[in-house]
């Protein structure tokens, strides 16, 4: 990690700048992909999974007897530790679930909101080394939560066209209603025009790599609606010489290892800290399984050192981070400057990893210094707001004139008709 | 219209579909201004404004001068109504405004959930035959109560180089921070880039032509958030024997005069009243000043009879109207069923215009049948939430086995560590 003392402002710009993913360059292929599963539905989805994930596969949908299977072959150790997490997230998503207002905004003018599900919802789990069952979680008990009525979950199969049990166990204990073994750009494809078995759906959730970012970037041009723009995970952790320097290093560590694209940053006012927990990385480094991975997500992270308090927060707010520690001897005064952050884990025994899993937030969250307007993953997301407004005569009487006025001005006199019609019956009724 | 009696649920799909907007073909040229935008900053900007607009204008942005002139220039009953309009969209905006949760998931762990304004967006209002101010109501009032640092308002300035003073008038009203004037792609671009006199922003709100749209889906590929997709305007209609057919008729006609490509849709159960309303609607057209751009309107505009209510209603449902008025003899029948629509309007004293003006909600609403995934703008959608936990020495007792169950399932080893190294000095602190 490269250690940065007290930059100047100029400098910021490049410190809280992220390493650019060249998109463009895949829109040929997605759109191609895009166009044959528009062609040729589910033909067109086992060739791109005979191709891409080498998997030879009849059946896309996962059967009832392989998800039946499933749950007996998960260790019951997982599952409960699965459970204890599931609750936590119920917990919090319930909390969060939007209702409607209602307000009369002059007598007779009766305005409300109400918030319905989003009927279909796509979500979209990678592959990979492991099985990300943990994101089926983030993603399916919230859908479940808003009340979506499908909730259709893609995954790449292995080459021998299975899906690890627990992936299975997690989406039938989460609520998913069908899990289909698809993986890549032609998951994102099947999703947004509907195959023979994959219905088509109105939003897409999850995470994945640069082809699935793509494909779901070319999905909202078809009307589409996608949770966020995706980039590599982050990390930046706030920490004084009051926190423990292993803590802080394995908090740095965690989040390195997700990939060699992973940032981590160090901000701290105190720079006669910082050898401390550089020894302890290294010393963690060592014994890390993802050590090669962690060193390269290293290269591109950074301990920067801000002694101005003031400075040390809108640096922090200027990075917008997608996860934020804060660790230092009076949290609070960092977690109220907070501006713009996905997640926050505040104090020495809430690592990083705690909100990845269990602690009952969401592990959905926007990277890239995307928290300045996207949210992480919320019950909201996965539904959608509908006002209403009942007016009765008394109260077209009081802003009927306002409307007529304001119409004519914008030279729409059909609007103001609609209007002026009605005051119009209203008067002769009077009389 | 066409009248369409009892269609079969095959020719639904066709008749819930709209016009499609060729969108591909833009995309050359606004990357090409996006890519000048870019490099030459406001001089780009300027000439396009010259190209386009057909404006040579040396300052882009609307001085302080021109603000304070505006509002002697606007009658004062005009001022009087948007002043009327802006009280009601501040009641029913302000009690829409989300505040946070808190949850203690487990003992010890404690997660709480807060929302922060955008702090800087971009607001264009279209230019055209007329002044659009309705539309900085429905955008600024919501940003202020949001928060919002800043609020770039962009709009295409006349020939002469000037925007009309009830433009500026009702940005003032409203809390704009600054007013340009620049429209169409080079708007979006500056938007988008930012240049030496327009600051980036990073969500942009507001309707448009194809240019301005099409500008606006390049804008979320550099990460900028955007509203919703746009689509041209539309109405549905839920009435039945016992609306007066002059209502009805007159609110068909104040959608379809918006544009050539505005799409209206009587649905009724009732068939032989169908022809009084298009008696009423020919009467009506007769006398509109845009009677020319209505009629070419009504010709993509149907008639559609249901006699069956479960039918009506998964109908109106799966056409998901912008805007949808239901006046029958029991409107709740229907309101409680509404699962997909903008904004709805009950009764026979709610005209659409009402709410396109001054009833209190927002009239920036999703077309094209996006209602199923998106919804209108609120105050919300000028906010993003951020999660926070904060986990204490019991707390991480009881979820940190979990975590490390699940790290390790997922093979994240360094997640699991970053648990366990804490629960480790726990057990030491505890001897």
């Amino acid at each position: 990690m490269k250690i940065i003392q007290e930059p100047s402002l100029e400098q910021w710009i490049a410190l809280t700048r992220r390493g650019t993913v060249p998109m463009q360059t895949l829109e040929p292929l997605v759109r191609e992909v895009f166009n044959t599963i528009r062609d040729l539905g589910d033909e067109a989805v086992r060739r791109y999974t005979r191709q891409f994930d080498s998997a030879d596969l009849n059946d896309l949908v996962v059967s009832r007897e392989e998800m039946e299977k499933a749950s007996s072959e998960v260790p019951l150790e997982l599952k409960e530790a699965i459970k204890l997490a599931q609750e936590n997230i119920i917990a919090f998503h319930t909390a969060q679930k939007p209702t409607g207002i209602e307000v009369e905004t002059k007598p007779g003018v009766r305005c409300w909101q109400t918030f319905q599900p989003i009927e279909k919802v796509g979500i979209y789990i990678p592959g990979g080394t492991a099985p990300l069952f943990s994101t089926i979680l983030m993603l399916a008990v919230p859908a479940t939560i808003a009340g979506c009525s499908e909730i259709i979950m893609c995954t790449p199969p292995g080459k021998d066209g299975t899906i690890d049990p627990v992936m299975l166990y997690t989406a039938q204990l989460c609520g998913v209603t069908s899990v289909l073994k698809i993986g890549g750009i032609q998951a994102i494809g099947a999703l947004t025009f509907g195959t023979e078995t994959v219905p088509a759906v109105s939003k897409i959730f999850g995470p994945g790599n640069q082809y699935v970012t793509a494909a779901k970037n070319l999905a909202t041009q078809f009307g589409i609606a996608i949770d966020m723009p995706a980039g590599p995970s982050e990390l930046m952790v706030v920490a004084d010489e009051t926190a423990d320097p292993d803590f802080v290093a394995a908090d740095l560590l965690s989040q390195a290892e997700h990939g060699p694209d992973s940032q981590v940053i160090l901000l701290t006012p105190s720079p006669d800290w910082i050898p401390k927990v550089m020894q302890s990385l290294s010393a963690q480094l060592k014994s890390l399984p993802r050590a090669e991975i962690a060193e390269r997500a290293l290269e591109n992270s950074r301990v920067i050192c801000l002694k101005d308090p003031k400075q040390l927060v809108d640096f922090m707010n200027d990075y917008a981070p997608e996860h934020l520690i804060i660790n230092t001897a009076d949290n609070s005064v960092y977690t109220r400057e907070v501006k713009n952050a996905g997640s926050v884990f505040v104090g020495p025994y809430t690592p990083e990893s705690a909100g990845d899993y269990a602690s009952g937030t969401n592990h959905t969250l926007p990277t890239n210094g995307y928290a300045r307007q996207f949210s992480g993953v919320t019950v909201g997301a996965f539904m959608k707001s509908t006002t209403f407004q009942e007016i009765d005569p008394e109260g077209l009487m009081h802003i009927g004139k306002a409307i007529e006025i304001m119409a004519a001005s914008e030279r729409l006199e059909g609007h103001k008709n609609a209007v002026s019609l009605r005051l119009e019956k209203l008067r002769q009724g009077e009389k």
